[in-house]
């Protein structure tokens, strides 16, 4: 009787909460869908849709991206399947209700990729263990900075290590650290881990304690999920338009930060590593500004076979650099890109990395190549 | 063809992102899909569900939460609804396909309440003017801080206002605004709407420049959606429990934002506003630590019939205090609460202002009041 006037109590406080949810759940005996479960050797995905007549799961998990599981559903109208455990990463899965793709309604855990929205499963384990909450963890702010060069004002997300805040003295190296086509200055963030792979890294000793600045590199967006920023209109043919963006990191960026952060403001102080269209800004920007970064760490991406890009890399050679690191994995849409510019920095004799990888153009890559690129900055 | 092929390469440099759909939606003729649509009187919602059989809006325009509006479908398979336009201001809704909830894929702007994701609909006008971008805006960050009171590394967000960074020696006035049960530290800044509306008020000259905290009120969390923090039992029935975070408050957060922020460390620098069960952590703090706040906001929360209070306002009459602004709302499930809070106030002859509004326990009344009381401070 006790138990239930309290539980009355509490639903009245907390009514229309989720933990209101969780209440009436609990009073009135239904149990909450558990979904993703997973236990020792599978992972078993529950949906509630009494009234669908056709529920389907499409994970990440799988390269093939037209292939989805069919969900088997129990009288209580609850749709389940359960797939082998997949190797330690993190997933991305939908259900298809009828036709229509749709979020786990049972998992907290989404990601945005661009303008989609997808539940993340995390199989614990190997890589995942640069995924988890180290123990002493770093900081994030999103700052905005004027840009004279795109002529806007622009946002950017910005790591400072465990420790930055209370020791007043120390200066950083900087990681500026670029995403892909259709990213924005949440992608490396969100998707991409950084906060938890840098802090389980500088934790284990295995990287410095360095500042990463994740910028927006697509000059006609002001900023992600914003209201009231229209966008600017640019020809994308136009060929200033890919170096608008490449400029305003020498020009706008990198000043800024070197003002509000305590920074290394010299070469071995500053990285830059992109991934795909980042990875091409990478290469870009170093290009432009030889001897700007002593670290350049271009991912997914290369040169096209052919491509005019020695007396550039020359360049690079003759102003100095502490690294070149190239990654691509072997099933990636642009591997032979990749190969290209490995064999550019061969034949032009500049000393690199050109780091291999199975998989193809996903973040689980991504995520990987920033836990090895980034044990070799600064060093 | 010089466009067709442009078509391609862009197509295959983005594949598999955002821009590749649109993209190939263009290449092959079918419109996207445009959801929620705007125009002068009314909103459109659309939805491609060509095999679903039946599919329903529901939104947070209507009060009441059972009801929802079946759309009707077209020969592309395309369902459609249309509403008349609400008055301004931010709305969620969902659609519900063949009875299972969803969010609008159409939709970039989601927010999350609690565990779940809503989709957003922001009618422009009226109060939506403080949700737009401001020209001047202030930064957000979100900092872990050691809670020795709870015992775990807890994490806030903390909005800085424009110019913060470029006024070394300028100290600022900091309000710490608490959220309510099923929220947590991205409650005030994601639903809230903190960063634009504080940024709109100050840049109008409306409200004074100042620091905004947004901490977790559950101190059995240390964070939101993160991995590897495993979540604390505690009894709810404890009465320790309530004070431990509102003890932390003061000996923990309070030390850490006034070392770590140019902050004015006096009473007429500190300010206090919570909805909910923030609004009860705004009375248990001001209550136990009379004179620590100048500036006392507690929204849609008050006290029991008969609760014993006399003592505790007395004390913060004698400490001395700026500002105590109650808000409620008449349709507020706690309205009889606030009226009691109100009453204890008069009964005590504690000068305050009691704003009774429309509506019920929702973000619109309480993005609304932060409108309001968020001019009276430190003024």
């Amino acid at each position: 009787m006790k138990k239930i006037s309290l539980l009355i109590l509490l639903m009245t406080t907390l009514a229309g909460t989720a933990a209101a949810q969780e209440l009436r759940n609990f009073a009135f005996g239904r149990q909450p869908i558990v979904s993703p479960e997973i236990t020792e050797n599978q992972v078993t995905f529950r949906l509630l849709a009494p009234k669908a007549y056709e529920v389907r799961l499409y994970g990440s998990w799988t390269a093939d991206y037209r292939s989805s599981l069919a969900m088997a559903r129990d009288t209580a109208g609850v749709w389940y399947a359960s797939i082998p455990l997949p190797a330690p990463e993190i997933y991305t899965y939908s259900f298809i209700v009828d036709g229509v793709m749709m979020n786990d309604p049972s998992n907290v855990i989404m990601q945005r990729d661009g303008t989609r929205y997808l539940s993340v499963l995390l199989v614990p384990g190997g890589i995942s263990g640069y995924y988890k909450e180290a123990t002493q963890r770093g900081n994030v702010r999103t700052v905005w900075y004027d840009s004279p060069t795109i002529g806007m004002q622009r946002r950017m997300t910005i790591y400072t290590p465990y420790g930055y805040e209370n020791n007043p003295r120390g200066k950083y190296p900087v990681l500026y650290l670029l995403h892909g086509a259709g990213g924005d200055e949440e992608a490396w963030i969100s998707m991409g881990y950084t906060r938890q792979i840098m802090d389980n890294m500088i934790e284990k000793g295995e990287a410095e304690p360095m500042i990463v600045v994740m910028p927006n590199g697509n000059p006609w967006q002001e900023a992600a999920k914003t209201y009231g920023l229209p966008e600017r209109q640019f020809d994308w043919r136009d060929p200033a338009f890919a170096n608008l963006y490449v400029n305003s990191i020498v020009k706008d960026i990198i000043p800024y930060v070197e003002k509000h952060f305590r920074t290394i403001n010299k070469p071995e102080g500053r990285a830059v590593a992109g991934l795909s269209m980042g990875g091409g800004h990478t290469m870009a920007v170093t290009n432009l500004y030889p001897g700007m970064f002593g670290y350049i760490c271009p991912l997914s991406m290369g040169i096209r076979e052919g491509q005019e890009i020695d007396s550039q890399l020359q360049a690079i050679k003759k102003a100095g650099y502490k690294l070149y690191w190239v990654g691509c994995g072997d099933q990636d849409f642009l591997f032979e890109s990749a190969n290209a510019l490995h064999q550019a920095l061969e034949r032009n004799g500049l000393e690199h990395t050109y780091h291999v990888s199975g998989g193809g153009h996903t973040w689980p890559n991504w995520r990987t190549y920033l836990t090895i690129f980034g044990k070799l900055l600064f060093k």
